[in-house]
């Protein structure tokens, strides 16, 4: 299998570089009938585009998607959908003077080590800009999505800006479209603002925590022991540029618990099953339970930075380097499309195959 | 591709129920010509065993691996291993009254919703009986390794139990063996003893956080973008039940690092590049770069405890219930094992992975 | 993904040697709630049984299956089902005098080649024993298939055995059972019965042509344009042992026919499309159409015979070789419920997957 | 793993209709520093090609493809690789008036009933346009297959079409890319050109079988038993359009031989062993064993004819179609080059798979 496909049945491709002609994403065994057009992808697209507030990189990349397979007459047909995106915006003499060196904390010298060869303006393969191909699969999960399980919501969301933590006694989705942070608290955003312009000033970046949240998920998606949800949605966040770290439900905060603290018991709600609290993030044994699914992740400092560091280069020289260019001073701000990018394609997929070995159908209570 | 199996190359699939005759794994891919016998894979498996000590379940299983393929006059033919282990003490009748309750925090409600039907002896396929055949797969691919990477090592460790932290001060690797917890650490042994007795005695049980670390990984392993060494080390670890966060380098901790923090500087050494600190965990866009490769993962605290919970059952009557039976008070402890045996696979998986791509042939520096 | 493996949602993956202590089969995926025993499986192992006539190898193994997982109050519960076979006629003492040999026509010279070490006893892996694994798989899928699709009938059968052919106008699937050739005339027996009779004395074997006829498929199975039914189903006879080609609808003499000979014209019939002819074999761009689905393979002869072939050993050293033992003296008899069982997991294979995409809902006509 | 996709290792995945704006295909997993051009592949491309004799269609694709990731100062990096065709000869009117139609032996039918939808312009994703891009595919493979096994051949050829066979006597593969049947055989020539003038007279078209003849594939390639060579190269010829069988050395053939017939024996040559006939095509127990590999497959006669045939359409009204348009008579010849392709891809896949467990290294003889 493809090491740059993800998904076991509703599956995705992506391709490009960062200076290359173009980058995309091949999207396979999507649902028949599914309405979609670009306009639906380009709105994912559009939060994720670089260029559009201070805190994000000055690059303006249009990011203008095409799709040249698989729709007809506006709606998919069950065949590949490629979705492709044009580099319109290259300045690849930004980067001439790095060729030969090893940028600390990115992919360079990994590559190098690797393939021995690698197409360095701009990290080529290595850059953030493939996730604009996950954004546009992500668009087309979504629009599957929305004909399959109606009541769906993904929402990603900051949750930490390196000291900076959200109150979640303030939790306001609704706030999220409405500040440079995706952050549900309007009260905060002021010292958000503040905080990261002083990094930005210093020539520095900073890492952040990013939360997904998806309501209204049906049971019984996951298929354990080694395709369950959490182990397939941890892979997803992961595979993003700069993650070092995912969390299901209490996360790395399991450790310190007891079984009574972490038990969630449960109750007969109208409906079925209610649960009395949420520890286990709404997986159990690797299926949904019907809960809200929650996940964190959280992305390094952008490596990218203005204050000169020590690093070696091809030669084994061993140099000074100020990585100049235009780069956000928090990469993990626009992880949040791309995470919920990420979530639409494992939801998706979870259910197709869920659909192939059960039809869906639920087993009853009561 | 089969959702119990895991790995791309080095493949292998896991069967069997907590409580059915027997359960076990089929190892694909692996090289020709490598030593291997059961003694070898027992070694593993005896590390991992229930019964060891008081503090993990007094059931007796003696987990002893058969191996019924793929072997010929002591070493691997390159065709598929079959290592099969019996399950010899089942108490079937200790699960009686719960047939029909889901458990708190177990996978029992997930399963039923899912399938409609699902063995409730012991958890069925959701038990971590499973995981005694992920640590035969471990064996080999370790067998595999010894052979192929003979300078790699993986120690696994806790770093936490509820609220003990591992005091990286007096960490002693040396020790791991020397103790009940896989704690690298001989001073704290006393003090994590009395903390668990205590444990047991309120009925209660405890999460906690294990730490891998892989020494002498060659640089090179891993493939971006989705089949990243970082992606599949997560997915491994999340794959394992009852864990509920995975950490790469400084984790969910880089959410508050900034830029110069985190950068990992590099110099020239004596054979090659020399890091001057590890935040990336040994890993740079998602490929190994010689470093020490570092790992953690939660374990939520065992969800079978004899202190009652609410919950319901099937015909959806609300119930209370007390999981008794003989459980781990701290099912992180024997994560350490599986998670070793996990890694091996990962670590093996990426070797052959790039030697397909690579030749194995690196880039050089100087 | 692993080479053992066939299938893509509902797949298997069988393990074992000729000379091992057992033989096996993992099958995952399979549909939960479905019946399924041990006899139900053993009843489709029977006919592909050694021992059975004059015809086939005296080899008495029993090839009684016990299954080991996945199972529960007599239904599948989606999880790992393992189907056990275990070796009780090895005589290994036969093979002897042949370990260093490379027999004409086996591959023991490919496997020395590729693995540098190799299971000489019986052939190892490349043993014709493998398919018993896989004739236990299709029970399996026989069973998920009765339940699935009531109407659908898999029959395979005999139409070629060396100059011998079956006589289309003759054509009585009622006599398959009654004969030891799986042939469908009954008047043709005797003659068969005395042709290899000849073959026998001889000291020859001799290849045979086994068709397949699927009734009652449901149409839309079949997934363009790497997945498509007839590729699939192409692949599953290529893999079993000594066939040497592979044919749908017309085959190989699809290339002497015209455009106007070929077409399969439509009308409209009571309970939807009617096709005139069958040329195409049930199959068009790779996607079932509802009609009979007819394939045909070639298998070559036994490669063990008793007449003396020149050869070589390890060493390089040209020898003279009788390959001893019990042998079939045409090996396409058992290819027939081989056959059956690959055509039963495809089937089931790309029902599961289309219910994946399309959820089993089909266009309509009128 | 998506349906679109081919290969193991070295994996392709094809995209695009026939009547959209572009089709193309993305190349995973190829070797790094690999010298690759675009014109490198257009030459495979051009081969292929519509419009290059009168007995190819008119249509005048240029098949201009360009490389659009994955390639780096002239050299491929490890990454996805891009090619991209776009569809410039475009008449959807000529097709306006089938739209609804199902026209006979075309997947149009199986399309409908399947997804519910279709692409109806020219076939749409059924369309043999889609084999453009496998060639493409092709292309990169044989750039790789150039550098890791220069003395390997992959020669491709017309053995039959309809009435006319060739006459081996005369197979001269020098002759080939002489005349626009890629017959070796420059005598027959004015006999085929006069042949299928007449079935183009007579408003029809006709089949064709197509010869591979792969010469110095090193032994050791295939990974039995779901992944022999012959699987995989069965399996790709099968995906292509309007291929009905497919056989491996003496194939079909196979069924009327016997034992001492068909042995290949072997005796000791100068390098290695050497085989004294070859029925088995090259390939033992699914491995390569350093013979010729021989293979052929059998492709139906174009669907698309003058003639009027009997149909249906979606509202089940029976009528009477003619299928107009610019078709070749013999979609057989254009099959060439796609086999070609298809079978570069395979044997890469398989190089590189068994690098990936074996490392390469062989088994010894003498």
């Amino acid at each position: 299998m493809s090491v740059n496909s993800f998904g076991r049945v509703f599956t995705f491709t992506t391709w490009g570089e960062s200076h290359g002609p173009a980058l995309g994403v091949t999207v396979d065994g999507c649902p028949p009938g599914v309405s979609l057009d670009e306009a639906f992808v380009q709105q994912f697209l559009d939060r994720r585009r670089p260029g559009t507030s201070k805190f994000t990189t000055q690059r303006q990349e249009p990011d203008q998607v095409r799709i040249l397979s698989g729709l007809f007459e506006g709606k998919t047909t069950g065949t590949p959908i490629q979705l492709m995106i044009e580099n319109t915006d290259q300045r690849s003499k930004d980067y001439g003077d790095i060729a030969q060196a090893f940028r600390p904390g990115h992919a360079d010298i990994a590559y190098h080590l690797k393939y021995g060869i690698r197409d360095y303006r701009g990290g080529g393969r290595s850059s953030a800009r493939e996730t604009a191909a996950r954004v546009a699969a992500g668009g087309v999960a979504q629009a599957a999505l929305l004909a399959l399980v109606p009541g769906l919501k993904i929402t990603g969301y900051m949750v930490q800006m390196g000291a900076l933590h959200l109150d979640r006694a303030k939790f306001d989705p609704s706030e999220i479209p409405n500040n440079p942070f995706f952050l549900p608290d309007a009260t905060a955003v002021p010292a958000w603002e503040e905080y990261l312009n002083g990094i930005r000033k210093d020539q520095n970046s900073v890492g952040a925590a990013i939360e997904v949240l998806i309501q209204g998920c049906p049971p019984g998606l996951g298929a354990p022991v080694y395709g369950k949800l959490d182990t397939d949605l941890a892979a997803a966040m992961m595979s993003i540029n700069a993650v070092k770290g995912v969390e299901i439900g209490e996360g790395m905060g399991a450790a310190a618990l007891t079984g009574t603290e972490n038990a969630d018991e449960i109750r007969m709600g109208n409906d079925g099953p209610r649960f009395l609290s949420n520890h286990a993030g709404g997986i159990l044994g690797g299926i949904s339970t019907g809960q809200d699914i929650v996940l964190r992740f959280a992305v390094k400092p952008t490596s990218s930075i203005l204050t000169p560091r020590r690093t070696i280069n091809q030669k084994g020289e061993e140099i000074e380097l100020i990585t100049k260019g235009r780069h956000d001073p928090c990469v993990g701000i626009r992880a949040v499309p791309i995470a919920e990018a990420m979530t639409a394609c494992v939801i998706l997929d979870h259910l197709m195959l869920d659909r192939a070995q059960t039809g869906g159908v639920r087993g009853t209570i009561g």
